[in-house]
């Protein structure tokens, strides 16, 4: 190792993270040693101690340090709604923008039997034995509006219907604030085949 | 704390990094959680590693975790020739791009009256003492073309010629590989004054 090895390992470990190139790297390293040790430190430890602490919430797979993330052990949120999302993001995107006070139940992925990710990848023998020992009464599939997400909602939906449990979607249409000019034929043509009646 | 609390504290921990708001923390946060531990983990206990030993090197104020940086300790450096920067990357970049083969030193700023930055700051006690010392022959001024570097530079250059060191000052003027058309006139005008013969 040269001389100045520590830098060099701390701008190379920097690029484990997510859009952090070469250039980047290095601006945060040099920017941490000259202005913020402190804080450099308070990250250095928080994050060996997440990853070692952190884990799936043993019902619904979201991460957290305890045995039941904060949502499914909040008594204030009702048991029989269940939301299914792809990402841990959209459970607090969800969470921040909506009223739902529901349970929420976390795919981390989609279905994609190319790639090898089957029905068990997802945590769906879970939700099944779920839903199996009652106490839901309504799913919301809140998955991705690609074509993957509505195969695995589409999949989703017909567990849920054979256990007699409502299976509802997020609506899908044209976002709010954005001009029709810009949206694609496909929301277009789901908004319009969706249109609802003005009250 | 919330029963989430520790993927919240490394979301927060992460906007230490620069550029980095509340929605890249979250990505980052959740991508290293699911796909990178071991790196984050060793980014971890890199991060305290470096914030704990890497300082400034004691002739050139370069960071390293040695007494002395790679560059002052290599012996198959030039000590008799100086290149004066403003920041680390500056050292890195001409490292890297052109065959200057002597030391630097680094002013890690700008002077900046106003701002409370003078000479000492700066390092020039260290480097004026070093001049007088003896041994070195040249410098070259490689702050950047900015008012405030261009004043550093003068500063520094007076300083130098007090000691019957050569003052030497990196070349402005069009950017290789620009269009005249996007240059400014400030830049314009320094590259046709400076015009070199072609030979």
């Amino acid at each position: 190792m040269s001389s100045s090895g520590l830098l060099e390992d701390l701008v190379e470990a920097l690029r484990c993270l997510p859009g952090v190139g070469p250039k980047s790297a290095q601006r945060m390293a040099l920017h941490l040693l000259q202005r913020d040790r402190d804080a450099a430190r308070r990250l250095g430890s928080t994050l060996v101690d997440a990853m070692d602490r952190v884990h799936h919430c043993e019902q619904c797979r979201i991460f957290t340090e305890n045995t039941l993330c904060r949502w499914c052990s909040d008594p204030a949120r009702v048991s029989s709604q269940l939301c299914i999302v792809e990402s841990p993001a959209d459970v607090l995107a969800i969470d921040r923008a909506t009223d739902f006070r529901g349970k929420f139940f976390l795919l981390l992925g989609h279905l994609s039997p190319l790639d090898g990710i089957g029905p068990k990848d997802l945590g769906l023998d879970l939700l099944e034995s779920r839903l199996e020992t009652g106490g839901v009464d309504e799913i919301t599939l809140a998955t991705n509006p690609t074509v993957e997400g509505q195969a695995t909602a589409r999949y989703i939906g017909d567990i849920a219907a054979r256990h007699g449990v409502t299976v509802m979607q997020i609506a899908r249409g044209v976002p709010v604030g954005s001009e029709l000019e810009f949206a694609d034929g496909g929301t277009l043509a789901v908004a319009f085949s969706h249109r609802t009646r003005l009250s």
